[in-house]
């Protein structure tokens, strides 16, 4: 028998993992009438013209034609639905049941309470924010010295990170968009990674000013040093060792404490995606976030140019009318600001998508949209903005991984769950993040890199339920410390790429 | 006598250094005839209403009533001249004369001839390239490795620097103004401080693919790595590795030689301005480029938003109409992507300015420009072009400093000149930068930051042309390495900030 990948319970196709020849038995008693390609669709009924096509447990299209049992559906038989309008999204009818967290999986995890604080942190870091990119090299400088001469003395913090950007001047500070990268800034460094502790290096003149960054009771200079006010270079380094020495003090009396999954916050995000990510190691994850938010975690998914083709089925998760409403706007703002831009949104799936069975934009997106397994949409963030509902989470946030990364660590996410298939060794220096491979080959290739291979559901040594038990326990074993995974391990750290679809000046 | 600054020859007004009270004696035989307030403008004749105003040499504006010698010229008395229309700016008819280069200052300097560049380099440096942010954690890795293991043994090289940026994918790379991005991050691999050498990081799946930024006989395995080929993390570094290792050895063999200046290409950039930057450090520069462009080099200015204001005085200098047009399209293009983003660009200048004596936006933008001195402007590039003309040239880029510097490196500077008032530590890790401050307060708090004081002007100690000739001695020295300017010293180096004006996807 071939190995066949279905998704979902209700799903009437499957996918062959390997070509599939004519007579190929693909499921107890149903063999394949004619040549099927690797991840192209198998009809496994009769099916008539007119009939729905369902994969991911959602409507694909409806057939143009009859297919029998074991027949091949490509591109070219399948009628897209009517695209639902924008305005009226149907809300609250296709999220998944709850199963429960299986007894045997942990329901808590070993963390660092942070002071009012809803979420705990992962990590013990010390994170120092930047107010500018002007004091980067100072700054990266001092951060040499501290972590050489001061963190061996604090033994129970795990890291110090200099919080860079590009942002904070030659920007067009009051354009309406430039609420975005304010945003994630101001909510970046409150990441509970770095415990409540604020540290931040302004330079004086720059046009993000301290009261954008700050509230009025934490800007003083136990919290805030000012490089023009410094008397030169040895007293800017001086200033910054003796503060962050103060703040590791504290940070350093911290302890990991056992709490409820409620304290904790994941993102998840795919990178360098084939077309296995979308059977293996996505709806894996899925199935891990489902667990998740059983157990009263919250868990973040993000990427709106991945997502936006299918946002019917979101919309149809969203738990009430306001947060599908939410999520609609956040679209249209999207779609807005790449049409000013003269982005090309059209040509989605790629004749490449097409060739490795993806059919159409909705089963493309619906890979995508694996990795948010079926839970209820319980919040829509806007980019930067800071998670304060529990459950599944939306933040809206463009796909390309550094800028996700860097967006869901100011929502405030406290570890990652990656997910690739052409490879990518993307870390963050905030919190750890945990990459599961789409293929089998992909963790041999880079088995120093990859720490959960996702392809053993293609391979058909595991099912998808399995693969997501597993990754579920190392997002716990790596939350509560006692895993770091590779980009932690080797400091594969990405820089703080803010989102700042404002002009530059 | 009250110090006073008289910036250009046929300035008809001068600007006292210190508040001057009636009576004090400006220039000889002239006294205030009232109260002028520190850096505003006292008429040097008696002027009549509808007599130009002349400061930097240009019109600021024509007298709405007569003003005596002696007297206050200040915001309410100066009538804008009419804005020429973009369409129509005259251009040839106001640059300053060449007076030639001194014969007590030096014409040649040390430096790396580079094969096939019209420019040499200042500085003998290993620049690898990145085409994707995603593998900046494995070449952040591997380059504290090559410091470490491999520099020491080829000691003819001064650095090894990852030029590491946020482009590469999630952008809208076939939107119209992906075009600046892609030409910059291709340009800027061929600073002359690379010395020719070519090495790309790639990870294979990004959207700004080889081939956009190496031409097809470079795209190779002898200067690219493509991280999704290597196996697994000790594999990448070890590839990193050996090649940065080849390289060098060839680097190594570069030895500097004495040069003409026209083998010297020079940035400009001003940033953390205050009310002397226009009077002191800019015009200083201004002189040192003038001297330059007499001596042969290849000087840059840029910051559009710095001189969209008095862009007539800009194409007035322009050589040809050729270059006085591409110099309007620029501004153009630029007033539209300011548009486009929402972001104000009236309120100039701000009431602080107009206290500070800058009476309108002619004066003030003519305090930026003066860091061009007077010469014939003989080109003007797009951001991130690549220089192809000599002399005197506008590099059309935003005004931020971090912005701005990776673009002028991209055009193709070896060494930079940054001239502020409020003070920044602004850096480069590709080339050079000399800091030149506009008050002796900053130079007296910011001593080992400060490469030259222009202050001296304001103190009356020096003329801006014994400043200039300062600032032009010390630019040599440090183009052929016998000063190292304190960010280099101290490796205070920003990050190379991509100018990316179309959208994140």
């Amino acid at each position: 028998m071939a190995l066949i990948i279905k998704v979902n319970d209700r799903d009437n196709v499957v996918i062959p993992v390997q070509d599939a020849p004519a007579g190929t038995e693909a499921v107890p008693g149903l063999k394949t009438i004619q040549d099927i390609p690797q991840g192209h669709k198998i009809a496994l009924n009769d099916l008539k013209k007119g009939d729905e096509v369902i994969r991911y447990g959602v409507v694909l299209g409806r057939l143009a034609r009859d297919v029998p049992a074991g027949g091949h559906i490509d591109e070219h038989m399948l009628v897209l639905p009517e695209m639902p309008d924008l305005e009226n999204m149907p809300w609250g009818r296709a999220a998944g049941p709850d199963h429960g967290l299986p007894a045997n999986l942990p329901s808590a995890f070993e963390g660092y309470e942070v002071p009012d604080s809803r979420f705990a942190g992962t990590r013990n870091i010390l994170g120092i924010m930047t107010s500018v990119q002007c004091v980067a090299g100072v700054l990266n400088v001092a951060v040499q010295k501290i972590k050489t001469e001061l963190l061996p003395k604090y033994p129970a913090v795990d890291d110090v990170t200099a919080l860079n950007h590009s942002y904070g001047c030659g920007c067009a500070i009051s354009a309406p968009d430039s609420v975005i990268p304010i945003r994630t800034l101001k909510n970046l460094m409150r990441n509970p990674n770095f415990g409540g502790e604020i540290m931040v290096v302004a330079l004086g003149c720059e046009k993000l000013s301290l009261d954008m960054l700050l509230e009025p009771h934490e800007n003083n200079p136990e919290n805030v040093i000012v490089l023009q006010k410094q008397a030169g270079f040895k007293a800017m380094i001086d200033a910054v060792l003796s503060m962050a020495e103060k703040k590791l003090r504290k940070l350093n009396e911290r302890r990991r404490v056992t709490l409820p999954l409620e304290k904790l916050c994941v993102g998840l995000q795919c990178g360098g995606s084939d077309a296995f990510s979308g059977i293996t190691a996505n709806p894996a994850s899925g199935y891990a976030s489902d667990l998740l938010v059983s157990a009263g975690a919250t868990v973040l998914f993000s990427e709106v140019s991945e997502v936006r083709d299918g946002v019917q089925f979101l919309s149809g998760r969203c738990g009430s009318a306001e947060i599908a409403g939410k999520l609609l706007s956040e679209m249209k703002w999207y779609d807005s600001y790449l049409e000013r831009g003269g982005a090309d949104i059209s040509a989605n799936p790629s004749p490449g998508n097409k060739a490795g069975g993806l059919s159409n934009i909705m089963e493309k997106t619906m890979g995508s949209i694996a990795k948010s397994g079926s839970a209820p949409i319980s919040g829509v963030l806007s980019a930067g903005e800071r998670v304060s509902q529990r459950g599944l989470i939306f933040a809206a946030t463009p796909a390309g991984d550094f800028v996700c990364g860097a967006l869901q660590l100011a929502s405030g996410i406290t570890i990652q769950v990656f997910m690739t298939g052409r490879g990518t060794p993307y870390g963050l220096a905030a919190a750890p993040v945990i990459k599961v491979s789409s293929r089998t080959d992909l963790k041999n290739l880079w088995d120093d890199i990859i720490d959960v291979n996702a392809g053993t559901i293609a391979d058909g040594t595991e099912t998808i339920q399995q693969a997501g038990e597993r990754i579920y326990r190392l997002i716990i074993d790596t939350a509560s410390g006692r895993y770091a995974p590779f980009a932690e391990k080797y400091r594969l750290y990405n820089d703080i790429c803010v989102f700042d679809p404002a002009p530059v000046t």
